[in-house]
């Protein structure tokens, strides 16, 4: 890629208030603001380079490039999962991603969940004085509560999500295993506090919560099916707080029914919102939020630092920071 | 106290299970089983050692220790609180506890109130795509949820409760304010990472989440008044995992109706269980569960590990671990 040369024309789909930060590092750069919602996104009017964001238009976009669209010489997504894009936009450019900066609230989440499971919080409801003598004394007489001290996490994808969780896990003094894409190198585990394992299967087979923390690919599609619920660690809890899609709902349901696996948090399904009727609203083994795991107090403020950091960069002709590999597909 | 001398008497009032690994520490040592909640737990018949827990009976026992009782050589209870134990028992011979045998499992059902208080964990409840799209959008475009992260924790308290409650939340990137009773020694805060404040009103002042964790004692009765609540940070959320008479609970419900903190986390009260018609088992800012935080698969084992240790201590006249101070009144 290039480096500086202009005029250079920023298409802006993220959010105004980009656009004087990037006039803050070269005021010769032009910022054309475009709705968020704008419903051809990809009508950047030849814009040397792009800022967008997952939406309903992208989804929907048309599966081969429309005749007057032009790539651009570098675009920055939002968003930290590209799965919303389509192929031949992602592979035409440089794409640069949101990768990380929504680590820190969605660990927290995926902690609570584990927590939330393994404490039996929302069982504790006392409304009167035999409940509470009730609830009490099964605790004290009947079965102790589990502690995630001493319980095993099994993380699918050890990316910024991953790393971030695994890093919360181990001071709960949960014992960590891995499986992701590439090989580990001499040590690494050691170094990093963590087990890896060679395949989901065996990850299902050994966690008391499994965690999906893997971007949506040809090869991830699906992969949490029926055989690799069937080999889930008895009272296993799934946290998806990834894609809905990488998982077959019908199978998680079933398995949930047969009892293979104790109870699902949901953050993201497949569709988003689940259809009307949909048994993700109602099953007694489910607990369902709607796509707010990401959602922290800083989050904006690290995109917009992800961001200016990288006109930079573009400027100078250096890397870029949270490059796609289309080939990976993350 | 003495060391070893027999015959050796030990009154053993936790569970059956703990008299056999006595025996395993020396086998000269006479066991006596008497049931937990025995109707007068003081009635010892002259035992040199006895091993007592928390009940009705000494709740209730008389003011004046009754004429044929005599204090044992020592005494190991299996709580953390002595409060209720009556202070002529507590006087009259040392006395040990178990004091941080649940530290680990407590510090997790704090964690758990705080996230579940900060990420919103009880709102999120879709039940209709409709539900799924609103709450979704309040997030996303109203208000983004906090974190615990860059949040403070006050603690009131820094003992074993306290001291893991702060190790956990400096993972979370809190910062720790702690109020306790000693001196800090220099440097001690800087080492332990934690900031001391001088008095209990400046920590309610500067909480995001307050955490009682301190022993009932005559300084500590309802220390948490309505002066104190008045100077509650704007949101705070206050968990007591110690003891409910640490709180006036007129004054805690009058500023939970005026504002004046968001919520309170209660796992004790006082008295227990609050009387049927209390506004704590309906009041929408309080979250009450039946003093079950302490709960935890480990927390028998420590126990019954303090106590064979505590018995090796007492026949080599070494200091006993966890010995209550009766002036300080913990
Ligand atoms: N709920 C939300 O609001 C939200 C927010 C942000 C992100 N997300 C989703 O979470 C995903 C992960 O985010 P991240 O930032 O942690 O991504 P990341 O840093 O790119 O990490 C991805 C991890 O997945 C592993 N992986 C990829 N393909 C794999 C495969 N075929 N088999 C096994 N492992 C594979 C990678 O393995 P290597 O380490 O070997 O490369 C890597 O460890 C995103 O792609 C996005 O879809 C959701
Ligand atoms: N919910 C449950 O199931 C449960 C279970 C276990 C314990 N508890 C309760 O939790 C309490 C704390 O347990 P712990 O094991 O952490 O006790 P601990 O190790 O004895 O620590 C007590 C802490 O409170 C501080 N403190 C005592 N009196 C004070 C005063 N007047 N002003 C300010 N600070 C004072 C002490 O200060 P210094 O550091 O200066 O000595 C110390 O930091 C127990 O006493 C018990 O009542 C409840």
């Amino acid at each position: 890629m290039g480096g500086a040369s202009f005029p250079l024309t920023v298409v802006n789909q993220i959010e105004p208030a980009i656009g004087p930060l990037i006039a803050q590092v070269d005021s010769r750069i032009r910022v054309v603001n475009q709705a968020r919602d704008v419903s051809e996104p990809w009508k950047t009017e030849g814009a040397d380079i792009l800022l967008t964001g997952p939406s309903t238009a992208w989804k929907n976009a048309p599966a081969t490039p429309p005749a007057t669209w032009r790539p651009a010489r570098w675009v920055q997504i939002a968003s930290a999962g590209t799965d919303g894009f389509p192929q031949w936009f992602l592979e035409a450019q440089p794409v640069s991603t949101g990768r990380g900066n929504a680590a820190v609230p969605i660990a927290e989440y995926v902690l609570l969940a584990m927590l939330a499971h393994a404490r039996r919080f929302e069982i504790f409801r006392v409304s009167s004085p035999q409940e509470w003598s009730q609830q009490g004394s099964a605790v004290k007489y009947d079965a102790p509560l589990p502690t995630l001290s001493g319980q095993t996490l099994g993380l699918a994808g050890y990316g910024a999500i991953g790393r971030e969780v695994a890093r919360l896990a181990r001071s709960f003094g949960m014992e960590v295993r891995v499986w992701r894409r590439s090989p580990w190198l001499d040590g690494e585990e050691a170094r990093e506090g963590v087990q890896a394992v060679r395949d989901l299967g065996t990850l299902f087979g050994e966690a008391n919560h499994l965690v999906l923390a893997l971007p949506l690919t040809d090869e991830t599609n699906r992969i949490v099916d029926r055989d690799v619920l069937s080999r889930s660690r008895p009272g296993l809890h799934l946290v998806n707080v990834a894609r809905g899609a990488l998982i077959d709902d019908d199978a998680l349901l079933e398995s949930l029914d047969r009892g293979l696996l104790a109870a699902a948090t949901l953050d993201v399904t497949s569709p988003e919102p689940p259809p009307a009727g949909h048994r993700f609203y109602t099953h007694p083994g489910i607990r369902l939020t709607p796509h707010v795991s990401w959602s922290g107090p800083s989050v904006a403020a690290h995109l917009r630092e992800r961001i200016t950091r990288n006109i930079e960069n573009f400027l100078h002709g250096r890397p870029l920071e949270s490059l796609l590999d289309p080939r990976r597909g993350y």
